[in-house]
């Protein structure tokens, strides 16, 4: 179990991004960076990311590393009512269990869908589950997300995924979430990588990475200081505006 | 080795995504679709990605599947002058060889920075190769991209990235490539599922992808046919019109 510099546990995270349309670069994935900024919140980090086509093999197999190897695994993508949605049918696959009709969602499909055409059996394939799995409601359509067991099964549309997360909010257990404070200053990254380094160094527990730009004709970046303790941060932030000073370059506290 | 419907060899490519900033939210990926797209005009097809930390056990664990499974493994990030960029430690690692200095790696870098203010040692870090590698040409900035046997090592930075994929363009062997056509409607996709997957059905080796939308106040979707063969994409295009139009809908052929 990964503990961070104080002996407190880190909890951990996967998502398994689930889209045939993400890997033919038709569409940019947004639900990576979200669910990343919202896990931070609750005090959870992000270790790794697996995009896998709309495919029963590739799906089962991410799956079932990620969610021995995290606390918590989110999917995204594939839950919805048309023949290519297979996400349902490929974790259930994955967890050894059979596909069963969740009757709380049924319910909610088929008065979602009383003013809105009818619940065809393409709408109520939204109501199948993992036999077992609860469910995440979902105010934006009729279709609710899925959890079982430390697995989270959410929409590929971006702003239903945000409020399946909303939904979520608060009832994941975290450890102490990890802070970030921005440094930036007009330099090449090259110039000064050894302070860098050095001040990393320095400050046990602090992670510090270099996010170079080239904007208004200049290069430029920003230096991220992380970690868990607000006291590290201050003061490796501290040092690394005071070393830009002394090397010669403006820094600015916040970033630019 | 997988073939199409013709059985022809389909060519497969996979994705390492290395860095925390992606991990953490602060940076929204853009290297995914670009590559994919790129591929896509190579005949060459992209079939997972993984996003993972800056961390040498994490990038050779990847490194070593995906380099084994497919016909091409492209890594994006950490091969900058900082401390955070391991790529080419790691990847070196994967391989089992040394980390060497290129020497004309070593000449570029010189070059660039004999009027941008000295070959610094954290500047000529970027020099460094697992042994045995060529380099991709960068015209963007100094540091050149890196390519061992099947792997392709590329900038994190998506514009530096874009060069290096131009450079390479029309150099890898790939298959027919993967053609596609949209038709939209103004439409719930769950009230045509049914002929979406007949449609699928009917036409071989076709692939109907579905992108459901919510604009002006309406639902719509547009359907996404994909298939190596020009004819069958005509055809099931077509018939995809002809359906969505018995059934009642204008059919926007291209897309909405």
């Amino acid at each position: 179990m990964p503990a961070d510099m104080n002996n407190k546990r880190i909890y951990t995270a996967a998502i398994v991004i689930i889209g045939d349309e993400i890997l033919s670069g038709r569409t940019q994935d947004k639900n990576i960076s979200q669910i990343a900024l919202w896990l931070n919140i609750q005090g959870i980090r992000l270790h790794e990311v697996r995009v896998v086509a709309d495919d029963m093999d590739a799906i089962q197999e991410a799956v079932n590393v990620l969610r021995e190897r995290h606390d918590y695994l989110f999917t995204t993508g594939g839950i919805g009512p048309t023949h290519d949605d297979i996400t349902v049918d490929a974790i259930s696959a994955a967890l050894g269990v059979d596909v069963v009709e969740h009757p709380e969602a049924s319910a909610m499909l088929r008065k979602y869908y009383e003013t809105r055409g009818g619940a065809t059996e393409a709408r109520m394939r939204m109501a199948r589950v993992p036999d077992g799995a609860d469910l995440i409601p979902n105010k934006m359509s009729g279709a609710p997300g899925i959890r079982f067991g430390n697995i989270f099964i959410m929409a590929g549309v971006p702003h239903i995924t945000a409020g399946m997360l909303d939904a979520l909010t608060g009832t994941l257990e975290g450890g102490d979430p990890l802070l970030s404070h921005q440094v930036g200053a007009w330099v090449a990254e090259s110039e000064i990588s050894e302070l860098l380094a050095k001040t990393e160094q320095e400050h046990d527990g602090c992670q510090i990475g270099s996010y170079p730009f080239f904007r208004e004709g200049k290069v430029g970046a920003n230096f991220v200081v992380r970690t868990t303790d607000a006291h590290a941060l201050n003061a490796c932030s501290a040092a690394l505006v005071a070393g830009l000073e002394k090397a010669g370059y403006q820094a600015f506290d916040g970033g630019i």
